[in-house]
């Protein structure tokens, strides 16, 4: 996390210290004594179907530039999940969806993320690459590629969508990532 | 949301605008130039039943001291959504959870808070109040205090949850709070 020694409800400095009532460190101002939280963000993002194609973006930017994705992001305030997941595909690949339901929901706990990943059929076939990706693509199962996954997120939802793909109820699986990957950048 | 008009970063004070490639307002940095998000928070928690009764708390701080909630709380740094929930069970209820799966992935873009809720089996009776709770009670169904419950999540979750009780799959509801309740510190 980015250092953040000053309040930024006053300007004065904060020190790292836990609260009279609570039990872990936060920042916390010498001078006004404001409390500042750090929490977990939300990343929403979607596996969109086209028949039976996938919709993949090759990532304009760092972290993992080159490698595909699903359209995802993180989650904006004042803003729903299903929203942030329309927003996301819009903005990465200039597609609309139709949402299905959710698929995943997954603890990076080590990068404090939360993902809600869900379901979704693309509206049609027009889909193009925003200023976030270099290329979009719409994948067959077996044309995937799989060695070429920007995060292993990407892995376990798109696995999910192909295991359950035709089922009539699809249970979101709820997974946790505990380990740091080997990929620095690794999201 | 509080006014935060300082870097947290450097001191100096931000500006609210929407930074180059942007497209929504950012507290910007006026010195340093960091963009600083917001974002929204989530919250975890858990339905916990013991046998057909369900946990829940009398809320001993604001909002809604007096009355009930299910054990829930802020997600912390670090922390997965699964260990988030055993946390607040623990805090608020003295309770061991074992947990079942998802219950309900609920948006309240007002507020900017994304709550997830589990399912969850109490490892045993053993339930006392911690310091955010007045009281902590195991509700057969027909007893739930349905008129004080503290917030409209709440009620929603234990819907989800006895509507579902026994069977073989329960597939989570995601759901969108649109409107703000009447109730002026409303979760």
């Amino acid at each position: 996390m980015t250092t953040l020694p000053f309040c930024p409800a006053c300007g004065a400095r904060v020190e790292r210290r836990v609260p009279d009532g609570d039990n872990r460190p936060r920042r916390v101002c010498v001078s006004c004594h404001v409390v500042h939280y750090d929490n977990p963000k939300v990343v929403v993002g979607a596996v969109c179907f086209a028949g039976e194609r996938v919709l993949l973006c090759r990532r304009a930017i760092p972290p993992r530039t080159g490698y595909w994705t699903l359209p995802a992001g993180f989650l904006e305030d004042g803003e729903s999940i299903d929203d942030g997941t329309h927003r996301e595909a819009h903005e990465e690949a200039c597609a609309r969806l139709a949402i299905k339901g959710l698929l995943g929901v997954y603890s990076l706990p080590h990068i404090s993320q939360v993902q809600i990943i869900s379901l979704a059929e693309l509206l049609d076939d027009a889909v193009a690459p925003g200023p976030e990706s270099e290329a979009v693509a719409l994948f067959a199962p077996t044309e995937i590629p799989w060695d070429a996954l920007a995060f292993p997120t990407v892995r376990w939802a798109l696995e999910r969508a192909l295991a359950t793909r035709g089922a009539s109820v699809v249970v979101p699986e709820v997974r946790v990532r505990d380990a740091p990957s080997l990929v620095p950048d690794d999201g």
